[in-house]
């Protein structure tokens, strides 16, 4: 559950997200989002949890591979739905991991 | 909800958890820390969410802020009650936002 990131550094995009009521295709389009960022270069993990406020945390190797997942032509049509339909209001960080800590 | 940051750079702590069984303190002490983060120097939001997982991203205007909140007493407590009692694991990853956006 929680990403097994390698020693820093790596990138993490914090996604932040209220949605809009009901569904509208949005579970099955992030399932398979999810399924397709797991087969890009450079994906190193992602965590996620949604009360009212949803957070989800992708890690990256680097920034083209940011860039890369970003211009996905089925990600594009994800992130084009996201906007329309899906999100009341969002906000995406893209942050470059310096260090970590286990317990 | 969504945290109202500055221009980057700024800085994310992200925080991520599983929890122990039973409250054991936890409500309480996670209610008086975030209260007492929001005092602090240097501290620019937090936005967090809990399933399974739970996510705590808060962010700072810049390493020298973490490193005194690191530090505070109070919550130096809170830490040692946190990895004896209340996280069955966890991880904390100190990043640099570099870019962000917003819908």
């Amino acid at each position: 559950m929680i990403a097994n990131t390698p020693t820093p550094p790596y990138y993490a995009v914090i996604f932040t997200s209220t949605r809009t009521k009901g569904d509208n295709g949005y579970e099955k389009m992030a399932a398979r989002m999810l399924s397709l960022a797991t087969e890009q270069k450079g994906f190193l993990g992602i965590e996620s949890a949604r009360e009212d406020l949803g957070i989800s945390v992708s890690y990256w190797s680097d920034l083209e591979a940011i860039k890369l997942w970003k211009a996905n032509s089925e990600h594009l049509q994800a992130q084009k739905m996201g906007r329309k339909s899906w999100y009341a209001d969002f906000k995406l960080r893209i942050s470059k991991v310096e260090r970590d800590y286990r317990i």
